[in-house]
């Protein structure tokens, strides 16, 4: 039987901010939680849309083409290939899901790039 | 640019309990909201793993191989081929993902059997 994920405590096990840990998978898909803690670099996708689920506090994406604003509770979909920058001007937690091998920082190589695919 | 799905309005505009609507889109993935309320029927998914997010209320997902028990915030993957029926004593409101084109009562056809693929 997998495992149940309480994701309140999960969240307590992140020791940092935007290096996501996975939770779980769906076929070839990874569950991943993040505690995101200001601006993040602006990247893209260009092979997967990405799930955001905003699970506490307030995350703005920005996007060329628009920000979206996301509180507790609130589920945004960055389509494949838009470019995007996850900001939280405090503290958010967030849900993610998106394929298998997805770098954090997609196509943008920095000191924020995170592990891949690590589990917690 | 796609829509912010805001869950908690999202879910007052389902009707019935076991008719999951389609909220958004994750590659070939459809994200769903439903209220279950009672007992659903044994069934299972030949092809896919089907995700389970409970966002209110109490689930039991029961299995042969043992049940589990989900509350607010609990996360729990049924593994592809797995018979499970999933129970509500009372009220539960769940987000599902599976991919586009998922059967709800997957190899049992009953009277629950929902619209495949409908948005609200």
């Amino acid at each position: 039987v997998n495992d149940i994920v309480r994701l309140a405590e999960k969240l307590t096990t992140l020791a940092e901010p935007w290096q996501p840990g996975v939770v779980g998978e769906l076929n070839d898909y990874l569950i991943k939680l993040a505690r995101l803690e200001g601006e993040f670099v602006w990247h893209a996708h260009a092979e997967t849309d990405e799930l955001f689920l905003c699970l506490s506090g307030e995350l703005v994406i920005e996007m060329q083409r628009g920000d979206v604003a996301l509180s507790a509770g609130d589920l945004y979909v960055v389509p494949k290939g838009v470019r995007h920058r996850p900001v939280a001007k405090r503290c958010a937690e967030v849900l993610l899901i998106e394929p298998r091998g997805v770098v954090n920082t997609g196509d943008a190589v920095t000191d924020r790039t995170a592990e891949t695919d690590r589990w917690i």
